[in-house]
Order: structure tokens, then sequence, then C-alpha cells
């Protein structure tokens, strides 16, 4: 009942913690005959590494490895299991902090509930969302044959809209004071089919919301207009419908491509906000497992501002829940 | 996989269309021996009833019938099951729209799903909240115990901070001009113990978020201080602990009660926004099953706006995370 | 994780115990559109009602309800639920025995895991049955479209083979002499396409067997020719296959239609044997709640030979297991 | 829905087929602070090693690792993965019968339902069974603290009863006549607490029917006495109950430990069927790809008789379902 598996037809299980000797998952329900294209799994993976303005100056090298579930390069049916090894894992980015909970990081709830701290190495480590990466990649090459497709954009980073020039710049100007950035990222899907979500609990974007909110620093989701509906009136927000050429189409879109919990086929979208990262080397105030008020400085090699790195990974959970639903309908 | 079934130990299976002759559900996991406090269903059932401002006219007299897994008053232990009469289910109220799909509704999904739309009686109406609000009474009681309680208020309605003989006003106006309004609604959950969720998947915020997206006309979900913290630097976010009086304090409370996915004993607090109700009498364009564009107006006895009475939903569903919770981490 | 729910796709959840007002279940995963024959329904609980030779003189009048999930007298693919009221309930057929447990019946057990006995009134009653046997008869209905046919009958009854004759004889006998007696129930499923079962921990025959080993009074479960496998030689064993009309044909059909876990055209057939109803009139030793040796006569109505109303279970729990898995494999 | 998980709450899924680089798996649900004894499920992988009388002369060298949910040798709580190399695999033990169904293996079902027969590397490989053996010892460990023990025994070989001298001598008889044996094996369960098994579907029976007839080449189960309880009449059937030396006990066990779906703690016994290994070196007729009869001999390295090999998996199995009902019923 850990809940380590999301989906209930294509699903994904994650293991390994930031320290074990690997991190990887079991992907299960892929249908058999899926040529599981490497070199885009590859560029998925590239995209989540540091090396983005403002991320860790870790050098993380991602070397994935399929174990089952393949044969002559397309998938058998069977649960494709994968790992990924951890090899750039240094415990001296994380000791002179051993024995103190981090402010607004996992390790007092973690202590709490299991007796050791996340900087011991845990779950909650942004490591584990390199597996979901390896499964996002291989349910977007499963929507790629009926033609959906997943465009993340980072939308503002800081309060500003992204723009890759200032942005660079606001990220510069955090890191020289020891301070950390969030941002917002937004989600656009193209090519759904009408027809998939269900009606009740597994709204599809009850399934969205819950793939989104289950990324580490996520604190808000919202899809079609999202809050801004609610100032609306109903004449104004209704997505009101026409015949053109045709062929029914809508006259906008506020509903952001799902209605009553099933997609309509116009384009789904959604926005995720992310906290900055916890991890800052400005003097904060802590407390240690002994019950001892402290003051900590987080030093280490830390992302600023990780919200370009996790564009993949919100596709990836965006994918994750479209192949599921994708199958459901099936 | 039809996702009538919410929670992995303590689950709520929800039955029943606005027009089958009873709504119900199935509550498995609950433990033996809790008192089920008929008169506190019935108060909580009351509070989704009609008669608030601009809601519908009609009168919804939810009689409810706890059938097994109930003796002497407290549960066995076995699955609880209950059923809620439809008695005041008037087809004539939806009769002059049959065949057009009514905007934002979800008639065109279901009609590309099931081939029939939602008009023609179907899982989406509000009226399937009736046994949410059974069953989250059941999961409060529960709660209760351990000291947890849930409440939820009305913020905004139609974009304005909400007053009750302002908002009086607002929907008036609304109802002349034969519109409706949405609003948003926020929850403060006390009480709760560290510890609750779980790190990967199943993060506590993750399963509330799609507990609040599955209600019909949620558009949003943020918890703490939601999309704000995109725009805050890490230094002024980050929730700070101290200790006083020998205990640990935390400073802030920007994280919303829960870290890594587990809950750190402070308040939990989140915000869901509705869109107005998609029925509104005023003319708009739309398409029927035939593919012919037509001008529909929507009679009938429906809200003007629904939010007063999705404050109890809101309560329910996230009573019913906490208790699924609670079990899981016993 | 009480386990009341039985299926993966095709799902039933049954509730009630012998003394709350109403015994039912939910049926989930049926697809819509397909006819529910009322009359149907009624023959199959009918097979399961008392009046067989040897079955207890209480008249069980199974006056079934479907609340939801029908239209028109067909499925809509939500939710199916039904109901049974429990109209013969007589305490008194009980109360004598009350705080003694009986001998091979769950109230020793069900004392210690839940603090009551089952004649106190709990789930382990052969009512539950009558919730299975409705599930069973939906999951037939939509057997017949492929063409799948179940059919159970009774090998032997106190250890002799089946003759009406005969055993009426020996039933009547253990009757006088206040016992009671067992059998064995045969099973074969004709018209099974291959390929229905999983190859890893869901083979068909696994499921079987679970399915089968939840009927209250089963001891054993074999398919195929079973254990008499057990002592031949791999040659005499196998069953080899020739092409006979340009159609492969198997020479033999030990593996009783499933190899690898998935079917494989051929028809199954399995065995289950029952133990004797344990409620007899003699007088035996046992116990009471307060842990004094006491003697315990068991009067009341109750079956001498209950195995065949038990046919119509063993088919109804071979048809759930076929449905899932033929929708598994959709 | 491929069914490769069993358990609710300690959850063994297995991946990896006998051709692909490893074979593993992913426990979940064992919890934190469980010392991982290697030296264990080294002795328990070596029972399961060809080298016994009658076992293939392969040598499989079942090197495992463990590559997450483990720190200091103790379990953390998080998934625990292992993987076993694949060292030994040689095609040339496989390649003179492809393309040809071999009777009474999994070919030709895996062949109707995947397109590809079980020859050309599956899931069926008895080789699967080497992670239920891994995931049977860690449950053995955690069964050790309640003081549960299992225990299987070799019954029958050949439908002789086992006697090591004699038996030695079977097997060579039915190895020079390229021939092969099947046999029974008896589990014995001491030290169970009364209370685990639910009382509906998940009877704890019903749970190890399942995973013994999820054992490939499993064809019967019977608990308690089994089939012969059909036999028999109630009033010699039923295990009464006595008190000595002011402690309430049994004065038979054909219930087997278990009444109403439930332990009650008696010893826990039951018996499972093997039928022959199918890989006969004896000409057999069968069928080929093309559909054209054939004649096949299979040669290659295979076990003459596997029942001794499978004692481990038997009690690997039993550990999975009582530790899963340990810990639902914690």
């Amino acid at each position: 009942m850990s809940g380590n598996t999301i989906g209930k037809v294509f699903q994904l299980t994650t293991f390994g913690e930031s320290h074990s000797p690997a991190i990887g998952g079991i992907i299960e329900g892929c249908p058999a005959g899926l040529f599981l294209d490497y070199n885009f799994v590859r560029k998925e993976l590239d995209r989540r590494k540091p090396g983005y303005f403002g991320s860790t100056p870790r050098k993380e090298t991602d070397e994935f490895e399929f174990l089952s579930g393949i044969e002559n390069g397309s998938t058998t049916g069977a649960p494709i299991k994968f790992i990924i090894k951890n090899l750039e894992y240094k415990p001296s980015d994380y000791q002179d902090i051993s024995g103190v909970f981090r402010p607004s990081h996992a390790d007092y709830t973690y202590f709490l509930k299991y007796g050791k701290t996340e900087a011991g190495g845990g779950r909650a480590s942004g490591r584990e969302t390199v597996a979901r990466v390896v499964g996002g990649a291989v349910a977007k090459l499963l929507l790629q044959k009926p033609g959906i497709e997943i465009r993340g954009d980072i939308e503002t980073i800081g309060g500003e809209p992204y723009d890759p020039v200032k942005t660079a710049g606001l990220v510069q100007v955090a890191l020289n004071s020891g301070d950390t950035l969030g941002g917002t990222v937004t989600c656009r899907i193209s090519g759904v089919p009408a027809g998939l979500g269900e009606p009740v609990f597994d709204k599809l974007q009850a399934d969205l919301a819950k793939a989104m909110l289950s990324i580490g620093s996520a604190k808000a989701f919202e899809y079609g207009i999202g809050f801004e509906a609610a100032s609306m009136k109903g004449s104004a927000y209704n997505d009101q419908m026409t015949v053109k050429d045709g062929k029914i189409i809508f006259l906008t879109n506020h509903d952001g491509g799902i209605q009553g919990g099933i997609s309509n086929g116009q384009e789904i979208y959604f926005r995720v906000g992310f906290k900055p990262v916890p991890s800052v080397k400005l003097p904060q105030s802590s407390v240690n497992q002994e019950g001892e008020q402290v003051e900590i400085r987080i030093s280490g090699r830390h992302d600023t501002c990780h919200v370009p790195r996790l564009v993949v990974v919100v596709e990836a959970m965006a994918a994750l829940v479209l192949a599921d639903h994708l199958l459901r309908n099936a």
C-alpha cells in the first residue's frame, strides 16, 4: 500500500533511492510489438539532466538498461524492467547537514514516519524522477501511433514570464545570493481522441492532477482556464459549439479538452506550479533530530532552479496517464 | 476499470444514475466498532440539499438506508452498503433539450464514449455526489477518534469574496439574467497526525488533488500557498523551524502541512476552483446528435450557483482521502 | 483489504450478512448493451433454493432487484447494483447454540478475529452465495455471445457415484441419524476460445482454483486429470496433437483445456470436493465462549446435504472467472 | 492486467524471461527493519538448483543482487528490487524443436495468444520460479518473528511413496527410456496465529490454492483431508473441541487449520499434485506453426523429474500468501 505504482492498465512501478546502486522501474501492460526506440529514451533522459542554466553542477550520467520485456528491439507484452545506475552519487554532498531537518524538505516527515531522514537516502529524492522519465518515454512511443503529442513549456520562473536570456540573469542573481527559484510549467496535449477518461473518480483531469501533484515540488494544478473559471459567468465560460464545413467545432476551449471527465477531442491543456528548490545556501532556522534549534546552511551541489529539468517530468507523467486511459478505453 | 472506487484501504464505490431507482455506495475497509451516528449522516446530507440561495427549487429528499455492515448501530467490519432513493426525479426537467449537446456539459463526450448523452440519465449527474457525502460522513466519524477535523468554506462566488448578503444579491442578478456563477472553496484540516501519505505516487497532496478534481465542475487545485509559491524565493518560501517551550514548531506553513508527500502535523489547507453551472437559460449555440447547428436555451429547475452545496462535497472527498491514509498508516 | 471483491476487469463485490436486511452486490466492468434476462437470473437463483432432497425445510424466497446500471432491460456500462431481500430469516434457528462454537464452523475463528461468532450473523453464511449466483448469472449472459457454456454436475454424494434414486435414500439415512453428507461436483466449460489466462500468477487454473476454494465448504480442486497426473509418465500424460481434416486436434485432454495458464480451445474441466455440512444433530464435544467444554446438538432447519445446491454456485464462480479473463483479453 | 503481481499488502512482482539478460522481481510492502539474511536467500536458491537426482545437467548459477530497499543489511520499507543474472542459457538447448509445438507445453497457447511460442523464450519457463524463491525467502524471514514455519516434503514420485533410494531407481528407469515423472508435495505450516484470512473471496485456502496452481505444472490442490472429506459423514469429519489443561484443543484437524477461511491456530497442511515434465525424449505426435503434423523428440538438457526442485517453490508461494495475510491482519 506504499503507492509505488501508477496506472491501472499501463502501469509504472518505480524503485530505488538516491543512494541505492540503481534506480529503475517495471512497466506492465505495455502491448506487444511496440518498437522501443532507445535513442528517444536517451534524448528524454538528457532533457532531465543537469546542464541547463541554474542546474546542479553534478554530472548525472543516466545509463539505462532494459532487462526484460523486449526482443529484437520491440516489446513482447511481458513486464518491461529497466534500471539506471547511480554513478555519480557522493555522500559528501549530504554529510554536513546530517541530523538536521532541512526546511521544507521531506527530512522531518520522513523522520517521523520512518525513523530516518530523506537526507539519509530516501525515495523523496528528485533522482526518482529519472525512472518516471523512462516510463514516460515508453508511454510517449505508445501514444505516437494514434498521433497524441505532449508538449511541456516553461511558463514563468521566479514570477517572471519565461525568456531564456532574462531568466538566465534572474537565476544568476539568485545563485549569487545563495537563494533558489520556482516556476510554472504549461502542458499541451494534441491529437487526443474523444472518449478517454472515466465518469466518476477516474476522470481524466483527476488522474492528471494526481500525476502532477505526485511530482515532488508541485503545489498547484489547473486545467483549461482553471481558477479563472471561478470568476466567470456560465454564459461567458461555456464552450459553445457550431458546425463548420460539416464538422462539429467548439468556439472556445475553456474546458481544456475534457468534459464530464472525458476528452472531447480538443487540445488538453493544464498548468502546474512548482515551489522553489528548498536547498538554499542562506542561513535558516531549523531543528535537529535531538530536538534542538540550530542554524543550517545547505552547501553541496544543488539546483538553483529545477523548473527547466521538470518539463520532461511533467510530460512523462502526462504520457503515463494518457497511455493508461488509452488502453483502458481500448 | 471504470473507476467507480476511490481509496485503497478505506474504499468507497458509488453506483446509480440520476434516473435509476436509487443511488448509493459500498464502503469497504471501515474498521469494526465505529458508532454510526445517523443524525450526523442526515445533517451532512442536508448541507448538500437545495435550499441555499441560488440553488435549484427542486426538493431533494435524501432518504438513506444502510443495508449491511452495521449491527446495533455500530460497524461490523463487513462492507457497508447504503442506498438513497431517487424520490424527486422529473424527466420533464430534461426533455426539451433531449438530442442537443448542452455546452460544457458531459453530453457530447458521453455521446461519443457511450452512444448516449448524460441528459439521458448518466453518471455525470451532480446527484452522484449524494453518495460521496454519505461515504464522507462515515469517514468523518472515523476521523473523529484521532481528532481530525475538516472544515470547508466558500471563499469567493462570481469572483467576489464571499459575504452572505452581498453574494445573495450577486446570485439574484445572475438568476434574473438567466446566467450562472462559479466560485472557490477553501478547506482546512486540523488534528492530522504526522506521517500520513506515501513518498512516491500516493503523496497525500496527490490523492487530495485527484479527489477534488473528481468533483464534476472543479477546474483547479492548490495546496499550501499554491501557485504563489512559484513566484517566491526559496529563502522566503521555506517553512523554517524552531523550538518553543520544548516543542518543535514551524515559523510558517507555506507547505500546507505536507512535506515530501507526508503530513507534518501542521494544518493542511487547500483551495478548489469551480466553474459556473453550465445550465444557463440564455441562448447558446450548440449542435444536436444529427450534427446540425442549433440554438439551445436550458430551462428546467437548475442551480444558479452550486458552490454552497459543494462545500460538504469537498469535505467529504477530503475525509475519504484522510481516512484511507490513516488506515494505510495503521 | 477484506477481500469482498473478485475479478480485475469484470468484478463482483458482495455485501450483506445472513441477518442484515438485504444481501447483494455490485458488478463492475460489465460492458454496455448486454440484455439482462431477468427470467434467467430467476432460474439460476431457483437452482440454489432449498427444495432438493436433503436441503433445509427453510423457504428462501430470493426476491432480487437491480438498482442501477440497467436501462430498458440492458446494461449501460455503469456499475450494476442488485439486492436480494432477507425475507425468511428466523433468529430462533440459531439461538439455542449461541455462545458455543459449532465444530468445523467459522464460529471459533470469527470469534478470535472479530470478537463475535458467525452464529451471531456473519459473512460466512451460505446465504452470501446468493449474491454470487446473481453475479454469475450476469457473467453467464455475457459468455453466451462468444458461445461459452458452463455445466456443473454432481459427481458423488457421501462417497457414492451420484444417482438420483440411490442418493435420496443415502440422504434419508443420514437425516434419520442426525448426520450430514458431502460430495464432489464436476464442471465442464465448452466453447472457450484459445488465449484466455495470463502466464504468471493469474493463470486461468489459478483463478479457477481460488474461485472454487472461496466457496465455504470446498476442500479440494483439481483440473484436467488432476492428482492422477502425478502418477503418470510424461509420454502417457502429454496431450499429443495431430491434424485432421486440415484442423489441429489433440489426441487427449489430460491438461483440461489449459496449458501454460492459457486456454487452448479444448474443453476445460475440473472437480471440486466439498466437506459435509457441519451442522449435525448428533451430540458433539465443543467449547463455549467462556472456554468451558460443553456438549452441543445443533437443531434448527439445516441442509443434510448441500451439494446439489452448490452446483449452480460452482458454475457461477467459474462464469465470473471466465468473464473476467474474456474481458482482460479483449 | 497481465497478472505479474501476487499479494495485496506484501506483494511480489516478477519479471524476466528465460532468454532475457536477467530475471527478478520487486517486493513491495515489506516492513522496515527486517534483517535480510543473504545466506538464507542463497540456501533457498540452492534448494531449487539442479543437482538433485533426475534434474537437468544444466548448471544454473543463481547470482542474485538486491538493488534497492535495503540499507545496512536491513529493509527500509521501500520497494525491494532484486535481479538474478541468466548466466547459463544456451539457445542450442531449444533450437532443434523451434517451430514445433511441444505437447503439453505452453508453446501452442502462447503462439495463439502472443504469436510466438514459449520455446522462443517466454514467461512460462520454469526459470521464472527463481524469482518466486527469492521473494519467498524474504517472506520466510518476515514470518520467523511470529514463529511461523513452513515445511514442504516430497510425498510421492511417479505414483510411489517417496523414498530416496527407491526413487532414484525409478528416475533412472524413466531417464533411460527417455521418459519423465511427476509427483506430489505436501506442505505443513506451524505457528500460524489464529485470525489470518478473510471471510469471503480471500479465504486463506483460496489464496493458497491460487498460489499453488500458479506453479507451472501443478494440477491439483487439497487442504486438510481434502477430497476424502467428500466421502465422510459430518459427525466423523467435524473437528470437535475440548478443554485440556485449561486450553482449548481440537480432537482432530480435518479442516487443516482453516475454518471459514480463517486460520484457527492448528497446523495448516495441504497437498499439491504435479504432472510429469512435458519434455520427453520419446517420439510424440505434434504440429508445427505451419499447421503440419510432425513427429517430435525433445533432446536437450531437461529434468527427468522436477518435483524435488519444486518443494522450495511450494514453500515460497505459501510464505508469500502467509506474509500477505499476516500484514493484512496487522
